[in-house]
């Protein structure tokens, strides 16, 4: 027991906050770091779900503001009585500093990287990779995960490795995700796609979508199938999940669908090569870094 | 005026529930179809986000529940103050058929719409335009919300007026959301733009940045500008959300970043009339059910 908690949650009343690690609007989150009786603590504190359950008391008992009306729609402020809107909090106390580092967001950023930017700055940091590309290799050599491959197609040009990736439980579909990583070694990222990568691309989806329908008995219109840009790892890989599952990283900033990027390149033969992209990097991510010392930010 | 609405906000209080559309635990959202006076009604619930500023009071003025403790872990429900727990509530009355396939939990397809599909299947149904674009006529007339515009540019080819999404409740800037309405009509959606709209893209992208920086300090760095394939309502508008803020429709199956728009209309000019572009669809939108009878799906 790292600090005394009496039952009636005096501890909490004392706790002094030091800075907000986390926020989420979305989510109706905010994770805190602060002190409890001079220990480091952190404090995660997430609203309740509304439940239908509540309902009626929340239409007829609570206090409403009129905020706005125009033609059928307005809007209101609610402010149901306090036993129906709770917050789970979570402590953590005493709390070390990989408790902050693994609840501290970053501030994100805009980058928009043009073909210069991507010759000159991002090519010299993925070549200072700081995320090793070790396990991809393994992977593809049968060296760990072999147990794991859902498919296999072993042409070196065309062939690919499908794996669900470390992030799904494979419990149950709603949160389908796995990776195919291509045999073919030395295509980084997006920006070294060319039209002779088209036959490639459209194997993985095709072959993949087909490993997945027969495997787990979802069909091709019910996945998302897409690469990153920027992606953690520098190899070729493409994502598949579940198209009702609200997966992180398929925002526009940063997931490309692979029939628009199959498209994109056949119609026009440099898309990737010569547009400027644009995705979010992270405070404290070497790339952005980068960006600011060359002036881009 | 679809209903008379009380200042107290009464009409909201004899809102009957018929059945829950969706809810989020998530989003802590839940989104009810019920009756108001003997008129349909949607009435959509969201809890606010949990601010900085109010963490002080959360912790001192709280009734606390300790629920779990173990090692350094303790998890407690806390009660706070009825002031610092509200719900945004948009209410809808009287709803349609469609505000209630809108706001409805139902299975997603990715759908694949070729230059040929849009012109013999969407087209027709755009036509036949299930939700009225009125609201917008209303703002850009000033007949409604003339109070919460944030800038307006009043030229008829490039002007625009920005105001904020009623998702958003204006309280921080973690969940900021604006749209910015173009003042040009008949710009029905993505398929309709042409290198001549780029002006007007980049008018509302320039002075929307500009203005939302004056007036709620965030840069241009920090917001997410783009527009919905298939948006909601017909109607050429353009969401700003920040950076930060997981909103939802981000999703590249959706989003399209007006910054890759412009590029894409400057350099391909028939980009978005020709391409095939990818979204996705709720079982039972109209739409959706067109793809289908038309075997594309």
């Amino acid at each position: 027991m790292g600090v005394p908690v009496e039952e009636d949650g005096d501890t909490l009343s004392g706790f002094k906050t030091t800075r907000v690690l986390r926020d989420c609007a979305r989510e109706k989150t905010i994770f805190v770091h602060g002190t409890i009786a001079d220990q480091a603590a952190v404090v995660l504190l997430e609203k309740t779900p509304i439940t239908k359950d509540s309902l009626d008391e929340l239409f007829s008992g609570s206090r409403m503001e009129l905020d706005m009306r125009n033609d059928t729609c307005s809007t209101y402020l609610l402010q149901p009585p306090a036993h129906l809107n709770r917050i789970m909090t979570t402590v953590v106390c005493p709390a070390t500093e990989e408790h902050m580092k693994k609840y501290q967001s970053g501030e994100l950023f805009l980058v928009e990287e043009t073909e210069a930017d991507y010759n000159s700055i991002t090519l010299a940091c993925i070549e200072q990779q700081s995320f090793s590309i070790q396990w991809m290799y393994n992977v593809l050599e049968k060296k760990a995960e072999a147990d794991r491959i859902v498919c296999e197609d072993p042409d070196p040009q065309l062939g690919f490795v499908l794996l669900p990736d470390v992030k799904w439980d494979q419990k149950q579909n709603d949160n389908l995700y796995l990776v195919a990583i291509a045999h073919q070694r030395g295509i980084k990222c997006l920006r070294d796609l060319t039209p002779e990568h088209v036959p490639l691309l459209k194997n993985i989806l095709k072959k993949g979508e087909e490993a997945i329908f027969q495997r787990y008995g979802l069909p091709a219109w019910k996945l998302r199938v897409y690469l990153h840009y920027q992606p953690s790892y520098y190899h070729l890989h493409v994502h598949f999940t579940a198209l009702e599952y609200d997966a992180p990283g398929c925002e526009m900033t940063r997931a490309h669908l692979i029939q628009n990027v199959i498209q994109n390149l056949q119609l026009y033969p440099q898309y990737y090569r010569s547009h400027t992209l644009f995705f979010t990097l992270k405070e404290g991510d070497g790339l952005l870094a980068k960006f600011k010392e060359a002036g881009r930010l």
